[in-house]
């Protein structure tokens, strides 16, 4: 018995917000004051680290979970489930649904209850719940999921990750040029073929890092309404935490999957930054005493910024569907999966296509 | 092998609140419409139903996740385990944690990964995560651990309902004279031993369910703050639902335990409403033509109100602990769980002491 991914689906807001949008945008450093650097040069600077030249924003009108709903639609539809089958819908996510011009997040019903409902779905035995685990939520989910159809407790699993940080970012702050809005969902089932998931890894890392990615005030501190707080993150913290910590997750994970580092196909790593990702790719593959090998990782933040949980499984729906150049997966193949978040948590996943 | 719950604790606020502490409220109607009762006489109505004469409200400088890491300390002391060596953390929660004075939910880090973090716990192999699921969070997130030793996957788990309730109520709904605040945490292990957990059951109602518990804007249209969102419930239906499909639940969980109704000697259910629990547990025993057995569910609403999440465990807690008059539970006791909440979701479990 293989557990497998047998539908995947995704949603890309239509508003493309480019790099030039913030070219008017009054940024402070985290002290409140004034960055030396003219935009243009802030602008450049971001790009050439992060890789991001635009991103997309959800529509006034919208909500998180309505996202979920439209990649829980593809990915029902890509996998020819019947949703009334479905044992659980899980969404990832971290902010909830939060209305325009509101700064409450709203989980009440879950975001899962919700999608579910929105779904048309009866089937009471068809759990929906949400789990809160930063930006490595979906892929929790998706091991969560397969926890459950290994303890005989479901068949078919719905798995999302959605997210509007759109609604969260502090304008002045650098920072948020970064986040973007998205969903992606997955259909996990239990399949009579080899393959599947072949190995999965978790870690919370929390005595140090908690803090590190967090909600607190705005930088600008004239500016700043009274008591908001927006989605703020230690960069520099990350990134060093994220170099040592990632490449040895996913190592611990592929070496226990039981499969050769000459078998590995692709590498799907949450898209946070370009650089960084890089950078955790190098470094794993070092672990073997390796280079990394040609076209392996693919990769949309050019376009697409970080959405959260919704970046893998927008990722892999990408990659299945030959939107992404020269990127295509061929049964058989074998594929990790890794992400880094707010917690801050890691996790990994091997999975033979 | 059984699993087992090997430890218990629970944190209730010192602020008490009497019902006395809402004859100032102007309560109106869900149409902004006067209430033409005079406040004694709702206030008296209120307790009737509910019978709630008291609640607990946590102290301004206090969060959901501070509840949650003392109720979390008692149960790891009562359980006697290593923290370290613990493999998941999981809390349920519906409102993140809410500061004095704001109404944003804040679950970044997630309010496990801060319990983490505050107990002091280094190991990366404890994964911290939040399960949203309505007051039958702590339930389901017992039940999704459970899956997690059945999948090989942990050893030994610890599980937290936390809620800060008071920092979510509109102060002109008569309802919001339910909601209390309180956290509630256990210990989930592996033995070498019979009995723990016989059965669970999860559902989760959708279809035209959904929005009999959300957040909505103040009932008193004039004095409302702008946007502002509260917990609303429709208590009629929530009433008529509950009666019909919580028992049912009950039922399908224990029949497929194995054990016999004679066996059943105490009953723990979501502590939401009096009236409403009992009713619960009439129609229950119903369905095995029988009555209601003397002293077999245990209450503690009438002092602590309703605090969604931590309800169960801090029942439990009081009860392992000699708090609750006349309520003892002895070695091979045969219990069942049971909750009803936002979503809406519905969970069971047959327990053996």
């Amino acid at each position: 018995m293989a557990i497998v991914i047998t539908g995947v689906g995704s949603y890309i807001p239509e508003r493309q917000v480019k790099n030039t949008g913030f070219l008017g945008h009054e940024f402070v450093n985290k002290d409140s004051s004034k960055i030396e650097d003219p935009n243009d040069v802030i602008i450049e600077k971001f790009k050439n680290i992060t890789g991001i030249e635009e991103r997309r924003y959800a529509e006034k009108g919208q909500v998180t979970s309505g996202m979920a709903t439209i990649a829980a639609q593809k990915a029902i539809e890509d996998s020819g489930v019947d949703p009334e089958a479905l044992d659980y819908i899980i969404v990832a996510q971290n902010f909830g649904d939060i209305s325009h011009g509101s700064h409450q997040t709203d989980q009440v019903p879950s975001l899962a209850a919700r999608v579910k409902h929105n779904l048309r779905i009866k089937s009471p035995s068809c759990v929906a719940y949400d789990v809160i685990f930063g930006c490595p939520g979906w892929l929790e989910g998706t091991i969560q999921a397969q926890a459950f159809i290994k303890a005989g407790m479901a068949k078919k699993c719905l798995i999302i990750g959605a997210e509007m940080l759109s609604r969260v970012v502090d304008p002045h702050d650098r920072d948020s040029m970064i986040f973007a809005d998205g969903a992606g969902a997955a259909v996990l089932e239990e399949a009579d073929r080899e393959g599947g998931i072949l190995n999965h890894h978790s870690a919370s890392f929390t005595y140090s890092e908690a803090p590190y990615l967090g909600y607190s005030g705005s930088y600008h501190k004239e500016k700043a309404k009274n008591k908001i707080r927006y989605i703020k993150m230690a960069g520099r913290r990350i990134y060093n935490f994220s170099l040592t910590q990632v490449p040895r997750a996913m190592k611990q994970c592929f070496d226990a999957s039981g499969k050769n580092i000459e078998d590995l196909k692709k590498v799907f790593i949450h898209q946070a930054n370009e650089k960084m990702d890089e950078a955790i790719c190098e470094r794993f593959f070092k672990l073997y005493n390796k280079t990394v090998p040609g076209n392996i990782m693919p990769m949309n933040i050019h376009k697409l910024g970080n959405s959260s949980v919704a970046t893998l499984p927008t990722l892999l729906d990408m990659v299945r569907k030959g939107q992404i150049e020269d990127q295509k997966l061929q049964q058989g193949d074998v594929l990790i999966f890794a992400s880094v978040g707010a917690g801050m948590n890691i996790n990994a996943m091997v999975y033979q296509y």
